[in-house]
C-alpha cells in the first residue's frame, strides 16, 4: 500500500489529499474476523478434545470392575494434568522444532517451556495464535497416554502408570509426532495422517501392547486356556463415555484442519459422523454373528473403531469411502477382541483392537482410498512409528518393572486397587457381589 | 499489490481498462469470514444436537428399570447411527427436494446419496456448505426416532425397533419435514415451526403414541385399573440426561437460525433458557400440588416440556411470551403424565406428554403469541403432520407386528430385556431387589 | 481498494458520480463478521458455563450419600431455573445499572425486566448483543447459588434452600457484582477480578459458610470431637462432574474476555488448563503426604481449586505464574478440608476450601503476580465483597431459620431427604448398606 502510494504521488500529480486517505487505511476488519473465526474453531476443537478425556474415563471405568473404578478414575484424571504440564515443559518443543532440528529430520528441540514469539498474534500463523496452538496440541498429547490407561487397567501400580505417562508424553509421543506433523522426515515422504490414526491412536495402542505384555493378564482372566468374562460394572457409564468420545472427535478431527475453512471442516465432520455410524452397524452385525447376540460393549467399541479408522483420512476420502472405512473398522474391532483373547493378551477395555488395529487400518486406508497418497508410504509410516513407539514403551515399562515393579500384589488385585491404592471405594453404600 | 501496480501504470498511460480493475478485486476477507462464522455456528449447533442423543440415552435408561438398561442404551446408540446413514442414503434428498418436486408440493426427491454440488462452497448457500447442511439436518432426523425409543421401552423387540427407526427416518420424517422446511405446501401457507416443535417433536411423539397403542402397557403397570409406579432405576442418570438435552437444545434452537446472526441467535437462546426455567418452576409447583411432593422426574420432564414448547417460536415471540409458553408447558406435561395413566397409555418416560403435547402446544403458541402467524394455519399444520405421521407410524408398527411381532415374550419382559436380548446386564456386580 | 480507485477517478477526471459511490458503500462484511464471531464466542462460552450446572450437580450428588441424592439433584436443577428467572426480573438490572446509579457507586438499578435497547444490535456493544450479554451474565449468576448447594447438603430444607437462592441471586450477587463488573466503586479503585474468583466463587463461598454455621454439622459427622468419614456414594459421578466443570470453565474464563480476541482468549485458556493441572498434581501430593494415600475426592477438589484460583487473573498473569497459582491452590484446598473439619465446620463437598479459600487466594494472587494491579486494592475488594456477602447471606439464612426453620428433622435426616422431601429414591432397585 505504502509503496503504491509513494509511487502514485511521485508519478502522477503530486496530489496531497489522496495520499492521506491511502496512508491511513481503515482497520481490516475482514482479515481480523477471519483470523478470529479460525482461531476460535481451533480453540473450541481443543475443548472438544478435552472432553474426550472424560469420555475415556467413563469408558474405561465402566468396562472395569467396581473394585478398581476409583483407581481408573484417578489415573484418567491425572493423565491430562501430567500430559499438559509435561507437554508445556518440553513436549511441544520436541514435536514442533520449527527450524531447530538437531539430528537430521528425526529429532529437534525448540527450547524449554512455552514462549510466545514476539509480534502480533496474527503473525505467528495466519490461522491461530501460539497459545491456541499449544492448547490444541497439548490436548492431543494427553490423549495418547489415556489410551494406555484402559489396557493396563485393574493390575498396574498407580505410581508406575503415572511415571510411564510422564515419560511417554514428554518424549516419545512428541518425537514420533515431529516426524509427521512437526515437518520431519515422514512429512517429507508425503506420509498422510490427518488427525492422528497413527500419531495418536496407534502410538497409544503400541504402548498399550507393550504394557500388557509386560504386565500379563489379570488374575482369573484365563482359566484352563479359556478366556473368562470379567464384566465391566457399569454399561451406562461406558455408553456415556462413547458418546462423549464421539462428540469430542468432532473437534479432534474437525479442528485438525487447523482453521475453520468451511469446505474442509464440514466434509471432515460428515466423514467422521458416517464412518462411526457405519462401524456401529457392522460391529453390531459382527457381534450378532460371532457371539450370537448383539453385545453392547462390542458395539460401543465398534463406534470408537470407526472413529479411529477415519481419523487419518477424514479430509481426503469421499463420503462413500468413509462409510467403507467405518464398516471395515467395525468388523476389525470385533475380530480383534476375540483374537487377542485367543492370544492371551488381556486388554480389559479392547484398547488394542480399537486404537492399534484400527489406527493402522485407518492409516493404510488413506493409501487405498485417496488417490493423492501411496499405500507404500503409509506402510512405511506405520512401521516406523510403530517400531519406535512400541520399542520405547517396552523399554520404559521394562525399566520401571526392574526398578520398582509395575504390577500390584496378588492380594491387592483380588481386594481391588481402590481400597489398597486409594483407601476408598467408588461406590460406598452399594452392595456388591464378591469379586466386583 | 504488484498486479494492481502494473495495472496502474498501464492505466495512467493507456487509460483504457479501469473497469477491469474493479472486476478483479482483492480477496474479500470480510465475506469469507462471515461465511466461515455462519458455517461454524451451524456445525457447532449440529454437534450440540448430537449430544442430545446422549441426553436421550441417559433420560430414558435412567427412567427405566435396571434390567432393561442395556437394551435402552443399545437402542439409543444405534438410533443415531441408523438415522445418519439412512438420512444420507435418501432422507436428506426427500426432505430438501429443491426443485425436484414429484407430486405437487407434497413429495419430492433430489436423488440418492449425497452430492456436493459443483462450484465454490459459498455458492451453495451464502451461510454454510452443503456438508454442513447435511451434518445439521442429519442430526435432527435421528432425534425424531430417539423420541420413540423411550415411549416403547421395556417391552419392544430390538429388531422391530431398529426396523421401525430405519423406515421412519428414511421416509416419514423427511416427507412431512419437506412440507415445511423443504419449501413444500405448509411453507407456502406461511405455517411456522422454527426449530421443530412439530416437525421433530410431535412427529416423534405421534410415532410414540402409535407404538404404545400397538404394544400395550408393560406387565404390572396397571393392576385393578390403577397405575402402579415402575420406578426408574437411576435418577442421577436421568438428571444428567436432562441437562445434556437442555445444553444440546441451545444448538437445536440456536443453530436453526441457520446462521450466526447475532440478533436472532441470541434472542433464540434467551427464549430457550427462560422457557425451560419457567417450565421447571411450574412443573415443580404442579407436581407439588397434584402429587403432594415435588417430584424429581416430573420436574425434569417439565424442563424438557418447556424446551419442546419454545422450539416452534423461539425466534418470533418475546421473552415474556417465552416465559408464559414455558409456564404452560410445565403444567401441561404434569397433567399429561397423569392423564395418560388414566387412559392406560403406558409411556415409561413421559415422552407423549413432553414431545407430543408440548410439541402441539408450542406450535399453536406461535399463532397465539406472534402477530406474524395465524393460529388457524398453525392448527392446519399440526393436524396434517399429526395425521400423516401417526398414520404412517401406526402402519409401520402394525406391519412389523403382523410380520415378526413387536413385543418380547412375557418371560423376557419379566427377566429383563438385557439378559435375553443382549446376554449382558448393565450393572454386573451390583445387588438388586427383584423385578428391577 | 475500490474507494481508492474511485478517488483516483474523481481526482483525475473530476468525475461527478464518484461522490455518490462513496456515499453508499458496500455492506461492511468484515465488521459484521467480526461482530458475529465475538458474539458467537460469548454465546458459546455461556453454554459452557451452563454445563457447569450439571458439573456441580454431579460433584455434589456424587460426594453425598445415596439417600440424599435425589434432593441434591433436585436443588441443582432448580437453582439455574430460579437463578435465570430472577436475574431476568431484576438481577441483571442491579448488576449493570449503566448510568442508573442510585446510591453513590454502591447501588444502581436499570429497571425491571429485560429491555433490548432500540437500534441495531451492533450498537449495544461492539462485541455482542444485549441478549448475549444477558445470556452470559445470567449463566454466571446462577453459578454463585449452586456453590452454596453442596455445602449445605444432606440437612437443609428444600423450601428454605430455594428461598435463599432466589433472594441471593436476585439481590446480593448482582449488588456486589455491580461494584466491579458493573462499573462501581471497586472498578474505580482498579480492583481486578477477571472472571469471578471473588464476584462468583467467594460470593458463593461466603454464603456457604453462613449456611453451614447456621445449620450445624450433619448427624454423625463429629463424634467425640473427631470427624467421621461420611463417604460420598458415587465417585464416578463426582469425577464426571469435575471434568464437566473444567470443560465449562474454559467458557467461564475464556468468554470473560467478552470477545473472541485471539490473543487474549487463547492465553486465558492455556492459563486455565495449566493452573488446573498444577493444582491436580499438588493436591495429589498433598493428599498423599497428609492422608497417606492419594485420595480421589481430594484430588478432584484440587482441580476445582486450581480453576477457582486462576479465575481472577487468567488474563493478566504469565503461564508460569498460572502454574504457581495452581500449585498453591492444590495445597490450600487439601489443608482447607482438614482445617474446616478441625473447626467442626461440616462442608460435605469441600465447597469452602474450593470456592472460598481459593477464591480469596486467586484474587490476591492477581496483586502478587501481575504488575498492573496492587495487592492492597485486591485485599480491599476481597474484604468488602466478603463482609457484605457473608453478612447478607447470614441475615437471609437467619431470617429463614426464624420464620420457617432451615434444617430438616432428625428423622428426615436419618431416613434421607429423598424419601421424605421428594417421596422417591434416586436408585430404586439397588441394594444399599444402611445409613447410605
Amino acid at each position: 500500500m505504502k509503496f503504491f502510494f509513494t509511487f502514485f504521488v511521485m508519478f502522477c500529480f503530486l496530489a496531497a489529499p489522496a495520499a492521506e486517505i491511502a496512508a491511513t487505511p481503515a482497520p481490516d476488519f475482514g482479515r481480523e474476523a477471519l483470523f478470529s473465526v479460525n482461531n476460535l474453531w481451533v480453540m473450541i476443537g481443543a475443548m472438544l478434545v478435552f472432553i474426550m478425556h472424560l469420555g475415556f474415563a467413563c469408558v474405561e471405568s465402566g468396562l472395569a470392575r467396581a473394585k478398581n473404578c476409583t483407581n481408573i478414575l484417578f489415573k484418567n484424571t491425572m493423565t491430562p494434568a501430567i500430559g499438559f504440564l509435561s507437554y508445556a515443559i518440553c513436549g511441544f518443543a520436541i514435536m514442533y522444532p520449527n527450524s531447530h532440528w538437531l539430528i537430521g529430520h528425526l529429532f529437534g528441540f525448540a527450547g524449554w517451556g512455552l514462549h510466545n514469539p514476539p509480534g502480533p498474534a496474527i503473525a505467528y500463523n495466519g490461522m491461530y495464535t501460539y497459545w491456541t496452538d499449544f492448547f490444541f496440541q497439548g490436548m492431543f498429547a494427553a490423549t495418547a497416554a489415556t489410551i494406555v490407561s484402559g489396557a493396563v487397567a485393574e493390575r498396574i501400580k498407580l505410581s508406575s502408570y503415572l511415571c510411564f505417562t510422564a515419560i511417554y508424553v514428554t518424549v516419545v509421543y512428541p518425537l514420533v509426532g515431529s516426524w509427521g506433523w512437526g515437518g520431519g522426515w515422514l512429512n517429507t515422504l508425503h506420509f498422510h495422517d490427518f488427525a492422528g490414526s497413527t500419531f495418536v491412536h496407534s502410538v497409544g495402542g503400541f504402548a498399550a501392547l507393550a504394557g500388557i505384555l509386560l504386565l500379563g493378564p489379570r488374575i482369573g482372566k484365563y482359566v484352563d486356556g479359556k478366556a473368562m468374562p470379567l464384566m465391566g460394572h457399569n454399561m451406562s457409564q461406558a455408553t456415556i463415555g462413547v458418546f462423549l468420545l464421539w462428540f469430542g472427535w468432532f473437534g479432534f478431527n474437525g479442528a485438525s484442519a487447523l482453521s475453520a475453512n468451511p469446505a474442509i471442516v464440514s466434509l471432515v465432520l460428515v466423514n467422521t459422523m458416517l464412518a462411526a455410524s457405519a462401524a456401529l452397524v457392522s460391529a453390531m452385525c459382527a457381534g450378532k454373528l460371532l457371539l450370537g447376540k448383539p453385545d453392547l460393549s462390542m458395539t460401543l467399541n465398534g463406534c470408537l473403531a470407526g472413529l479411529v479408522g477415519i481419523t487419518a483420512g477424514a479430509d481426503c476420502v469421499s463420503v462413500l469411502s468413509a462409510i467403507i472405512i467405518g464398516l471395515v473398522s467395525g468388523v476389525l474391532v470385533t475380530c480383534g477382541v476375540l483374537l487377542f483373547d485367543k492370544l492371551f493378551i488381556d486388554d480389559p477395555v479392547g484398547a488394542l483392537s480399537v486404537h492399534l488395529l484400527c489406527g493402522v487400518w485407518g492409516t493404510l486406508a488413506v493409501g487405498i482410498f485417496s488417490p493423492e497418497y501411496k499405500l507404500l508410504t503409509q506402510l512405511i509410516g506405520v512401521a516406523a512409528v510403530g517400531s519406535v513407539s512400541f520399542g520405547a514403551a517396552y523399554g520404559i515399562f521394562f525399566a520401571l518393572k526392574k526398578l520398582f515393579g509395575i504390577r500390584v500384589s496378588e492380594t491387592t488385585e483380588l481386594k481391588g486397587l481402590d481400597l489398597v491404592e486409594h483407601g476408598a471405594e467408588a461406590y460406598p453404600g452399594f452392595q456388591f457381589f464378591s469379586n466386583m
